[in-house]
């Protein structure tokens, strides 16, 4: 049996994480991508909870950089970057219930070598960018490409890493803004965060009726920071069910796999995005789990885990988990 | 002659900075308030460069925060606060010009005691907050209400402050996003800046066709940070000259008045913002003033000025600026 | 074979990683425990590269916490927290050279419950403090006793957590500063990194004439971030072989174990230490594992990963590390 | 009458502000100058609360850099930077009291061109420094030297600049610690904000017995930040009133002259130096003025100023003040 009808989604979602419908989200279907989560584009999709939906997603570049040539100053238009898929509408989904994705599985979709990363002027986290301003010279743009398949990533003639495929960008629409797929925020959007991955089921807040999801920008692998502010970008094949949960209020992201359960926090500075992660898990471990909030506190002084996403979006993005070993005893 | 002539708006806008027909933008011409910034809404106006409005400003809270016993957390209805008047059209500007915006006066509206602060809960500068998120206990709810003339601003009965208005809220629409109005950003925004205030003009990068120039949050006085993050907000009447310059490519807003110039930066941390303006007023300086660029950082090592706006919205904001009378010799 | 005979250490050290005299630096030796890092102080011993020491350390409370009752704000006399062993006086250590501190083991030191954590007023990460100073209320102070065994960590009745001890406080003396033990800095000090454990070899700069190595402040575990501020606090014995590396230049500290190579970094804000360790694991790649520059910031893009040591002491600490048989192909 | 008078020196002190003995301090009698702010040097002087010390203080770089040929990486001998005179024991200051300096003149010392500026690799608020650790290229190391009298700084032919100099580096010993010169911190250092000018008195918390009071590094003149992280740096003739208030307890920095009162943060990142500024005067307020503290929350959001001393030492300092005629009512 697995773990999934032990979780959140399993117990409290109104499909109970029962497989629904499947949905092509193909690029016909899609037509237009997206480069904001908000309320005023038009559903492509109206799904059911329970449903599944199989989207072709584009990489973060739209598809346009497609040798080690194609430098992104000059390919790339601002801001219509980092596309999405989507809206998908969920039926019954309002303000105030939850939103859980179940993401089944993610797959290289295009001919090889389907992934690239890139150095873009004024972008990443070890140089000077638009918001830490500097005036030192820039470095030199440059361009990777990268064999990816389901067996491993070519980083390079020498060196071979694990595929650890997850989404970069998934989330809801804000209530009455639309704000740009670039940005990581309560609502989801670009967390970059490695956990977003196959097996893992993540919570939503619903800010706007239907929900809105959006997603795209998946990575074949990805550091911790995503360091230079591009990952192993890659166009993909994804699978995700979707479930809802009605009448959870939660501020931020929520995530659960086998082994942990996981708060997600996006600021800046980097210590706001750990400080949201870590409060909204001792508040989530003193309604659920029987803690009093200081004996959260505690046991995530001693027990607790961070991952950070990115380091290079407009907010940096951090997971706080616990092991459910540790709270289930 | 009035420094207006010597000004930038003044040499190179398409109105020469002469004024032009005046438009009432009352409540009953504006309708519906707005609470994003973006190119989602159609203008209630649609004006010629050297135009101007006259405007009937909410207050931030949308005026329903009658008495001190009208407490923030049952009145307000977020994300629903900080109504903008616009956004008004302006003919002939695309993305790559500038928007001036001249303001010639900021009179408060409406009964006395007609200004009013509060502390909100997860809101402010010196308390826990939802991005700097803490376990500690928050500190009571309170309002306070203020009369306000263009005489003073009666904080108490012991203690009276000089009336010293300017718009917290001004700029132009984003090209795709439609951003929060809480918010500053580099087409302006919420940026809580005093120096934003009668005599000034302000610069903003257009990024959308027509600009859709928005503006609201008068107060009528504000020390350095906006420090509990409500400022003495009033009701206005506030009458603005808007011009064009075509073709001034600029990343984020400018303003200059009789004694000097001035970037404006917003972005968290706090140093990042100053990074902003800093880096953008060293490259004025070496575009427009005859200075090299390590000659013109020198220079604002020496002799730079630093305006904090706010401490508190979403992003905080810095205004740099040097005396003209330095630049000018 | 050990993997140490592959180790910096053991390749490069003057002793190669052999074990030579072992040093009985038990409380009697010590007398006097110090609150600063620096050079001012008399070496407790003088040993030679290889040496091991088997150090009594106190917990960071200097053993005044006794019981649930004993309140920090009364027991506590600052700034006499933090209690170190040392300075050690390493015989050849020059400036210019780094000092190799493998650490055998470490065992918990006196009577149960052995363990100390507390709530300490103006102090943790998830409340206001001395440096993100807000007027909130505080929290309650509150003091917890573990018992803690080689066999776990007894958190509460109901949860039993792994014994996972590390080394909270560990480095060398700067050059003319005595810094307060209570900060991490690219000395070492107070990083509070759990990865600082029995088995890794961590390398610092030699800033000082036989460099005077200190340690202290064990931890039976920790979460990542060491969020309240106080983690499982253990009196120890401590057992560490200590060597030396002649003329190798680093900037900041540096571990090794079995599975990967890390670079340490201690700054505010957060990004800031993240900044650091990322920038120095790009140049050790770029100098000893046949990468450039550039290539190696792709590749910490794809594959780095992040430990947060702690984010609550003076400086926060990050690891920032990459798998050896990622770089070792 | 001096506004002096009505001071906290004027009302509280020892010596109630009155001039005592005058003490040359000189490099013949300083002798070696200092780095460190810390209680491990012997007192070159010590005098009584009251009395006068006309100090010959070096500029920050210990006199080296004479032409703009010597660039500081090969000048300059790390950590020998920003050396101080002192330490000065003060009779009768014990932990717990404040010390009062109160600044009569600055005056430049030496040939022309007396000031020194310049550009340090890995050092400065507008590029990749040894904290914000980044991956650019450095820009050009360089070093300029200016003209400075009384009546003005020759910042170039062109631009001539106001002669407002102050003490850049002033402050007391930590009780324990030995920090070098470069840092600000509660004992004051390296606050390098330009309100710390003659006519102004600054108060220090005594932290050890006989306070030790240590000063240097003055400035012909400072913009707000000391932007490339180097003033106009100058030797001096430097002439200050110390005097002593038993018991006032104190966290950090204050001042205050004819027009304000000031408190003084040093942090990071720097929004944390505005908040340890905002919430010290806070307090201020509520102790000393009649304001409850949520009145005094009020005041500040509406009348509160901001100075930005430094935003590039290891510590960034901000000057948060209210103008004595606002609370005085």
């Amino acid at each position: 049996m697995s773990w999934i009808t032990q979780s959140y989604m399993g117990k409290k979602a109104v499909a109970r994480g029962k497989a629904g419908k499947s949905h092509n989200l193909n690029k016909a279907v899609q037509g237009d991508y997206h480069y904001v989560y908000g309320p005023y584009a038009k559903p492509v999709l109206t799904i059911d909870p329970g449903d599944i939906i199989v989207a072709e997603t584009e990489d973060a570049f739209g598809g346009v950089i497609k040798t080690v040539d194609d430098l992104p100053s000059q390919k790339l238009n601002m801001p219509f970057v980092n596309p999405q898929c989507g809206p998908v509408a969920v039926t019954g989904a309002e303000k105030g219930d939850v939103l859980c994705v179940h993401i089944h599985s993610i797959k290289p979709r295009g001919p090889q070598p389907v992934g690239t990363s890139a150095l873009i002027p004024e972008f990443g986290g070890l140089v000077s960018n638009s918001s830490t301003a500097l005036l030192n010279p820039p470095l030199p743009e440059r361009v990777m490409k990268y064999e990816v398949t389901e067996d491993g990533v070519k980083f390079s003639d020498r060196v071979m890493l694990p595929y650890e495929p997850f989404i970069g960008t998934l989330g809801v629409s804000p209530e009455i803004e639309a704000v740009s797929s670039l940005q990581p925020d309560y609502w989801g959007g670009n967390m970059d965060l490695p956990d977003v991955a196959p097996g893992a089921v993540i919570y939503f807040p619903v800010l706007h009726k239907d929900a809105y999801l959006y997603l795209g920008d998946c990575h074949g692998r990805q550091g911790d920071g995503e360091l230079c502010g591009v990952a192993v970008e890659i166009p993909s094949t994804t699978t995700v069910q979707v479930d809802l949960i009605k009448n959870w209020q939660i501020a931020w992201p929520r995530l659960e796999n086998e082994d942990f359960i996981m708060t997600i926090g996006s600021a800046r500075p980097l210590e706001d995005a750990a400080r949201i992660a870590y409060r909204e898990l001792t508040r989530w471990l003193a309604s659920d789990y029987g803690f009093d909030e200081l004996e959260a506190y505690f046991l995530l002084t001693q027990a607790g885990k961070v991952r950070l996403g990115n380091m290079v979006d407009p907010k940096y993005t951090i997971g706080a988990s616990i092991k459910k070993s540790y709270i289930n005893q």
